[in-house]
């Protein structure tokens, strides 16, 4: 059995202490944070301490916070000399948690929110530890929630991170763009529900460049020019002609 | 029984013809093409013609040919006056067929590949007629094809055209960026199909705003000047930037 401690109220808690809660040989002791009451999307069956300095000891610690918060919160634990520390952040170098004897990444590729339920098994797990000890605990905590995991360092960790930015930030902000689109020309946005599904599963029998079609690939300029005519005076015909030029190289390319 | 013939041989011209031979109330006369042969990933059961010019009678011509030709090819089918002339582009205005009595536009929303079979039943078809008429018999043949049918006018098609080149081609374009990235950091871009198919996933339970995460949206200025500084000197830093400064604002108009 292995005791798990969270830090953190955010997405990614909510969704560790949900698989935690799961799993048999994972002991959730703690979810620590800021708030003075845990969120209410938590289970009730979680333990709550809003002090860091005074977590409950733990075999493994779990920082869920942001970024910039990593390093500051981190110290701040109490740890005995055996405890590992985490963080779960795809940009933050591991040394970031170099106070500690024990530490390392645990890094779940994927875009989470509270109100989406999530499959963790088929989650791929990025994976670093300061030592062969460390890195066999992280692998083998990894391996109870998902069965793909992957150890990678810090720097190819952080080209996940930006290529993971592209393929969820970036794709989900298009379709931030497209629905804006329809909705000023009195269109349901739900209408592109059926391409959207169809842009993602082409990914399983083609590659993205395989998969790449539209005007700005066949280099048709009289629809591109109709396009950015319609979008003349909005930000987004900045995106457009940035996008569109990128995807013409393209074929020079293949 | 309608009698339909397609003009074109490409993603498109192939994705019809197979919907049409497949349903028991459309027959389909003749695909013509340019080609001396049709392409081999046609159905043998599909006639064949190389000269519009010599295009068999039919009931519905479908133009499925590149925006730029759709007038020039069009107007080389002798077609009788109660025949109807249909173009299948998103941003190509209904008149380029106004050389014909009864004429309009069946404009499938979806991305096609020859390599990847689709159900016909679930895209979006746009439709717009010359009349009441032209416009009934449209209605008529998309709702064989699909459960999805719209009517909407030139400038409407042209707004969802721009909106699915948002949604499709760039989208798959951000997904092509990531797997070249991850590729020059020696991974393998199947580490991202999840993160792809959730993206998508999400869309049946947040509007595109809600599923909005990352550090642009968070102003993680941290994080943003690293991923900044991996891509330095490749032409993604331009699109990072100019996409994460579009993000940021997002939260402003929420």
């Amino acid at each position: 059995m292995i005791n798990v401690s969270i830090i953190g109220t955010g997405n990614i808690a909510y969704h560790f202490s949900n698989v935690f809660l799961k799993h048999h040989n994972i002991n959730l002791i703690e979810v620590c944070g800021r708030r003075k009451n845990i969120p209410s999307y938590f289970s009730s069956r979680v333990n709550y301490c809003d002090d860091v300095s005074k977590i409950s000891k733990s075999d493994i610690y779990m920082i869920c916070v942001s970024d910039d918060q990593i390093e500051i919160i981190s110290n701040k634990i109490k740890a005995s000399s055996k405890s590992l520390i985490l963080h779960c952040s795809g940009s933050t170098d591991m040394k970031a948690l170099s106070n500690y004897c024990n530490y390392g990444v645990l890094y779940p590729l994927q875009t989470f929110s509270v109100e989406k339920n999530i499959n963790f098994k088929k989650i791929p797990i990025i994976i670093e530890g300061n030592s062969k000890d460390s890195l066999n605990k992280i692998e083998n905590l990894a391996s109870k929630l998902s069965e793909n995991v992957l150890k990678a360092s810090s720097k190819q960790r952080l080209a996940i991170h930006v290529s993971a930015v592209f393929a969820n930030n970036f794709t989900n902000y298009m379709r931030v763009v497209a629905d804006e689109i329809l909705k000023s020309n009195d269109i349901d946005p739900e209408i592109l529900n059926p391409l959207t599904f169809e842009t993602s599963d082409k990914l399983k029998y083609l590659n993205s460049k395989e998969a790449q079609t539209g005007p700005a690939l066949r280099k048709d300029i009289n629809t591109l020019k109709k396009h950015l005519n319609l979008l003349k005076g909005s930000s987004y015909h900045k995106i457009y002609e940035t996008i569109s030029n990128e995807i013409k190289k393209i074929n020079y390319e293949l």
